[in-house]
């Protein structure tokens, strides 16, 4: 069997592997159709900023290896340009020396990734500025800066590649600013949780501008980024990260169907609309596990399983059904990890999903021991417990909570079994009742209607005359702000100043992080309020206006 | 409702905030016969080494918010002597005073935690010879170490407790030594998992004596230890942590059914024997979650949840059923971590039940990204792909991977669902496919046939004259030693020399970590040969023969 496979890099090179393990006498040839294959792309944006210091250190393998361990005909430098299904061939351009020929497959499996998005606004083709996708691009930007000695940077979008950019062109010494059309970063955190990020994006001296789009750019004196607001903002170095798109041209041409925004459509098994041909990786669209409807999700983890799977499925033998996403990600901010899997409220208020949701604000580990620091927390799930997704943001161990969330999600897992997850626990690690025991009780206690919960974004419409907004933190605390119109009485002091609260108005209790907020509820409602505690307390609330 | 709780620490105190949470209208009494309640058990060790520095930080919550928040009548320094079931009362001593006294209830929850052996050993009772287990226990060790000057510790057992005892003796500058009967620290892990812990304790100047045993004390010029081996170890201060046995003596007394090691036994609802008496923590026995088996397992997060549950329960409202424990557990040794979850090789050797395993020994972040470090990690699982049991040690990143699989165990997941696990990769928290999913690539490629797996231990016995014991790595690594009778064709050149082995003999590869040997055996099983590769590869063949 002649296996053609075109993208070298992680569906690509994980397909080829995988294919020359389970079988040795496939014929497998690789085009790529730049200079490397195998790289590192989620390492790129780190040796700009000089975190990884060593260019070789971003090819992960080698094509020798991959010929003479795998047997793999690597040829880069090899653009395959069309696919020929009639005669079960591909074209091939040779950009070494400029040949073109045929190809002939059995099976072809397509891991062509996507193509940064560069909208065809004015000035975009003025030297300075860039994308980031491939090796080539990154030495470009490293050799720009260097060259020219950039001291500022304008970073266009703030998703994943952008914010990582920021902070390693700022690691580099370049004043930066992030311009995003959006009114946050990192779109798969909701905006409360993107607000963390977002100050601490500004304490390390990033300027952010939310909501402001770029119109075009200009060369005056220095570069020019025109944006939206009619302001101007000059710049040294642009780099452009707002989004990738998904590269289906070829299965385009050959007339097959696609998937959503322009991507290649597959069915379970990879198969795109010619059953001798495959696709993976961040150019096909997917199925979401948990609402089985069409996503596209440009992950380094799913592009290699996906071709893993492909590689296997073109021999017909046994065949890898893919399940669909959920969509983990993670992202390193100077100081901080903000994680996340599944669906985000947006997401669920976008496909009108029932759901509820709960904040908590645990130590990574235990407090008595030194150097813990606080999580920010945020479970979503549906009226029957099932969880829908979680963000994390913190200093640290907040990957391992939503790793053990996302194995929760994809095991069909609910909120009462977060409650009895068995975690490793001593006091460097975590607590007793770890946080994500913690999300499974905040969450189980309203599902079980022992907690009616309201959130930060209903304090504004709540009418003070119609209710009791209730502080239940210590006068010390109280010190420093209360909730427009809210009395005080601390928790502790509560069961003997039962009196001083009207017993014909609903009370809206808070605290610092919710704890002590539902504490008060608790005892509240057995003596006969009405009761609802603001999930997260005023830690989410600040977050929520922020 | 008057619900009395005998012990004030991780399930006691539990179970009486969550009581009071459900019910305002309980009458609730703590009783805690030492004088401290809510303290960090597990921060003990700590606060000798000095890592801990505060003593208030050993209370995790005070009895004034037990009082005052929760409406808790805590009683310090009373023990509860006897329950009297026929009165539904139970027989106090205030050790403050002296007096006695009988309290009654409507419901007892227990949670006495469990008693350090101590065995009567000739001079077990000579100055200088402690155990750990409560707040005053620590204080005692402190100020004797202080006011003796001592310089040098022995350590009896290697459990959690003896390893951090060790560890926090040596940090506080003491020369320490730990004795232990068994052939291994932390039994948990199987011996190849704790060999790394053996190398790793005496790198940094722990002296390790096993198998032997303690048959004495003796105050000489300095106090000794004499040792099975009829040898002699003086030492300024013993620390004795060979376990705890769970303190049933109070049900007991009362004539109530006994678990196994003369625990408590209860049922799925923590009840005891007597419907009005619940019991929880340390003390009781508790159903092994896989096996079904009942075992014991003294760790606070269970205690804790145990306590909440009961606290729930003994309103006889709602009933929180247990479906037992999987028994997460995590040790830090320096700059070590050990995580495990589930069951063990031996347990599994033991209870006869079908298993094989697989190890591997990823990075805990991607190698291209700074500060990788390599894990060590151990899946054992079912013919059919269930998970029993995995275990990691590791600079950084075990605990994660083994709170991952926690997860995935409690929610009756396989080695094909850890293949799939979409984790969250960014280069600085994992690599595009997760230690987690490389375990569950190697398990199902063993259950699918595509690989034999063979065991360090294996080796020995392998005849070589009936089979060809291959190492498949570069000369450069084989230049610093091969397995016995091995010889060398590095995988990169296995095609091409396929002649040099013999087809009618078995084929046993191995490389460093078992991928090559992976790669090698895919070859030549495709090649007609009968072949077997080495789980885990050298790493794992020194770790068995250490
Ligand atoms: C800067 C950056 C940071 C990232 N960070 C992360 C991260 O932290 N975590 C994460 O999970 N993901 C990250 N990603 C995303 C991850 O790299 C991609 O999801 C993954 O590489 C997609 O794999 P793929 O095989 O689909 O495409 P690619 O890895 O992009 O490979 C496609 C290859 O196909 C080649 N090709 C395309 N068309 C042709 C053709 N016609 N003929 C020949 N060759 C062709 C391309 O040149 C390219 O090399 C990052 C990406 C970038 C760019
Ligand atoms: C040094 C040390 C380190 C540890 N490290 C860890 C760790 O890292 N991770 C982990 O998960 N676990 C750890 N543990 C174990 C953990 O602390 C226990 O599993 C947990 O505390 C058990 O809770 P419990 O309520 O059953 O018993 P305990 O917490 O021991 O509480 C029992 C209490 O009951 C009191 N009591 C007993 N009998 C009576 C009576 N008749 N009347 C009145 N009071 C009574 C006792 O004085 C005691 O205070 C550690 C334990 C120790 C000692
Ligand atoms: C590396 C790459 C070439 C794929 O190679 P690969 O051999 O499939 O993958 P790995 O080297 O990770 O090894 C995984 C294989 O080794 C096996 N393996 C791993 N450790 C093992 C061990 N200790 N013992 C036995 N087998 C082992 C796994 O089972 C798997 O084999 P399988 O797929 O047949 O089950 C491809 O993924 C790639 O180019 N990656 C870099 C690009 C990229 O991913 N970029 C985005 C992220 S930055
Ligand atoms: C702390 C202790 C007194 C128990 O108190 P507790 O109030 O039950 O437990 P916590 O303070 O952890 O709070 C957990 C409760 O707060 C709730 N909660 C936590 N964060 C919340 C938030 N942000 N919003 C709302 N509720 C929250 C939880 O749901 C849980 O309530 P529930 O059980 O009714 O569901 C007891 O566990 C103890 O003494 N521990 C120390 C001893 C010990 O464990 N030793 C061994 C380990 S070192």
């Amino acid at each position: 069997m002649k296996v053609l496979i075109v993208g070298g890099v992680a569906g690509g090179a994980s397909a080829a592997c995988r294919l020359r393990r389970l079988s040795e006498d496939a014929q497998i040839v690789l085009f790529e159709k730049g200079k490397y294959i195998s790289y590192a792309n989620c390492g790129l944006p780190y040796y700009i900023g000089g975190t990884i210091k060593d260019k070789d250190r971003l090819l992960v393998t080698k094509p020798e290896t991959l010929r003479s361990r795998f047997n793999i005909d690597v040829r880069v430098e090899n653009e395959v340009v069309s696919i020929n299904r009639d005669k079960k061939t591909v074209t091939v351009v040779n950009h070494a020396d400029g040949s073109r020929y045929e190809e002939s497959y059995d099976k072809l499996i397509l891991s062509p990734g996507g193509n940064p998005k560069r909208p065809k606004l004015p000035g975009i083709d003025l030297p300075g500025i860039f994308t980031l996708r491939t090796v080539p691009d990154t030495f470009r930007i490293d050799e720009y800066i260097k060259e020219h000695g950039s001291k500022s940077a304008v970073v266009v979008g703030a998703g994943f590649i952008g914010v990582e950019m920021a902070e390693n062109l700022k690691e580099r010494g370049l004043d930066v600013t992030i311009v995003e059309f959006l009114p946050q970063a990192v779109s798969n955190l909701d905006p409360e949780m993107a607000a963390i990020l977002h100050r601490h994006l500004r304490e390390n001296g990033i300027r952010l501008m939310f909501g402001t789009g770029v119109k075009g750019f200009e060369q005056k004196e220095r570069l020019c980024v025109r944006l939206s607001d009619e302001n101007e903002l000059p710049a040294d170095l642009v780099i452009l990260s707002i989004g990738v798109a998904p590269d289906s041209s070829l299965v385009k041409d050959a007339g097959l169907p696609l998937g959503i925004r322009d991507s290649i459509r597959v069915d379970d098994t990879f198969q795109t609309g010619d059953p001798d041909i495959y696709a993976v990786g961040d150019a096909i669209d997917v199925k979401q596990f948990i609402t089985g409807e069409e996503t596209l999700l440009a992950l380094a983890g799913p592009a290699n399983r996906q071709g893993r799977a492909a590689g296997e499925n073109v021999l017909g033998k046994r065949i890898q059904k893919d399940e669909g996403v959920i969509g983990s990600a993670i992202l390193k901010v100077f100081g901080l990890t903000a994680a996340s899997t599944g669906l985000n409220e947006k997401q669920l208020k976008e496909k009108k999903l029932p759901y509820l949701k709960t904040y908590v604000h645990p130590s990574d580990h235990a407090t008595y021991y030194p150097n813990s620091t606080q999580l920010s927390m945020k479970l979503l799930f549906a009226p029957d417990g099932k969880i829908y997704g979680a963000q994390a943001v913190g200093a640290a161990g907040s990957d391992k909570r939503i790793d053990v969330i996302a194995t929760a999600i994809r095991l069909g897992g609910t909120v009462y079994d977060l409650e009895k997850l068995e975690l490793c626990y001593a006091p460097p690690y975590s607590s007793a009742k770890d946080p994500v025991n913690m999300l499974g009780f905040t969450a189980a206690n309203m599902l079980r209607g022992d907690v009616k919960p309201f959130y930060a974004e209903d304090t504004d419409g709540l009418d003070r005359s119609k209710v009791t907004l209730l502080d239940v933190r210590t006068p010390e605390e109280t010190a420093t702000g209360m909730l427009d119109g809210a009395v005080n009485i601390p928790v502790d002091e509560l069961r003997s100043r039962l009196s001083e609260l009207p017993k014909d108005k609903p009370v809206y209790a808070y605290c610092a992080v919710g704890l002590r907020g539902y504490v008060a509820s608790r005892i509240l409602t057995q003596h006969g309020f009405d009761v609802y505690n603001l999930s997260g307390g005023m830690k989410t609330w600040r977050d929520v206006h922020d």
